[in-house]
């Protein structure tokens, strides 16, 4: 097994975080390296869509996955089996990321040659949405145990989202879900938002995931 | 259907909040009504256990709830249906609610003559976790689907939880959660710690749920 690298990162020195956020983008941009910001509730399956994604993209992109967590290493130890780079990011009890934050996971990592760096946020819907990581784009995963309201009830999240992910759609049966309900709600605070049901267990919906995923990039590298 | 009454809450103007806390707990004590204050993961399936949990208790326990959400109002509408009191706070983007806040719910309320005051906090295991409300116990509801790793990864949520309800436990034939592990890891970080399985739909473990409950409000008000 490989020795899991953790980063203790620390708090930000930057006032403005949009503008830390620009910058970063910027950089990334001249480097060709597309930053995916993946946020969702705890435990709504980033890590096991992850995975999957990774061994479906790895043949066609270089790719590195940023674990951050408030502790423990059990998502970068998950990763590391994929074969992929990765490293694990402690906020020190911090809920989201910011951009100087994320920079120093990105420099501890080393990103230069990789094509796509996928940033797992901390598993919350609330704080992460309030802070521009620099990312190129926002994906914000909601599960289906968790219900079809959730756009009504954290609605930042889903108006700086860029893609929204229904994971964990095998057990829509035993689930009062209504994917048309989610999408209209989802749509009120973001009209036009895409949405791609998957399932990472049965592989259903993921190539849609993957090539909008791969277009995205591509369009970056540009 | 009976008008939902919604508070703004205001942010708070006291710099200690744990002394605060105390305050605010010793106030309880004299009017001898018991908070209860309700954590979890964004779809933990906290409104659905309510429901089920006042239906139960409300010949025995004058009851009310607080619906706190940074918008909308869909739980406490689903609350009043079940014929408690109930009332809904906004947080106005805030991810946690502190003593202060909670006493203004209090106050907005009115819950001298109530027995029971369930506050049903903001959807996230890190921020509610990190400031005390005042509330006489911690729950903290955790969703089969979640999985059984979150203790490991938010370990203030349940070092500060009272008691810990395992939710959902009718869909476990469809996803790999191993309820020793979870008490294993519960355990770690807040030794004896009492845990609940519970179906909410299908009333599997309530009654337990409601005897621990009662037996807390009873110790309360002696």
């Amino acid at each position: 097994m490989k020795e899991i690298r953790i980063i203790e990162l620390k708090e930000s020195i930057f006032a403005d975080n949009n503008a830390d956020a620009d910058r970063l983008r910027a950089q990334l941009k001249e480097q060709k390296t597309f930053l995916l910001n993946l946020m969702s509730s705890p435990g709504a399956g980033k890590t096991t869509m992850l995975k999957n994604l990774i061994s479906r993209l790895q043949n066609d992109l270089k790719i590195g996955v940023m674990e951050a967590d408030i502790d423990s290493d059990v998502d970068a130890a998950a990763i590391l089996e994929t074969g992929a780079r990765a490293i694990q990011l402690h906020t020190g009890g911090m809920c989201h990321l910011d951009a100087d934050m994320t920079r120093q996971g990105l420099t501890e990592f080393g990103t230069d040659d990789l094509d796509l760096v996928i940033l797992e946020n901390v598993g919350n819907l609330v704080c992460p949405a309030e802070f521009d990581t620099g990312a190129v784009k926002n994906m914000v995963i909601l599960s289906v145990p968790e219900g079809h309201d959730k756009p009504l009830k954290y609605p930042l999240m889903f108006e700086v989202a860029d893609v929204l992910v229904v994971s964990k759609t095998d057990v829509m049966p035993y689930f009062d879900f209504d994917l048309d309900k989610l999408t209209e709600y989802a749509h009120m605070r973001h009209p036009g938002l895409p949405i791609f049901p998957i399932c990472a267990r049965t592989g259903e919906g993921m190539d849609a995931l993957c090539a909008w995923l791969k277009t995205q990039v591509e369009d970056w590298q540009k």
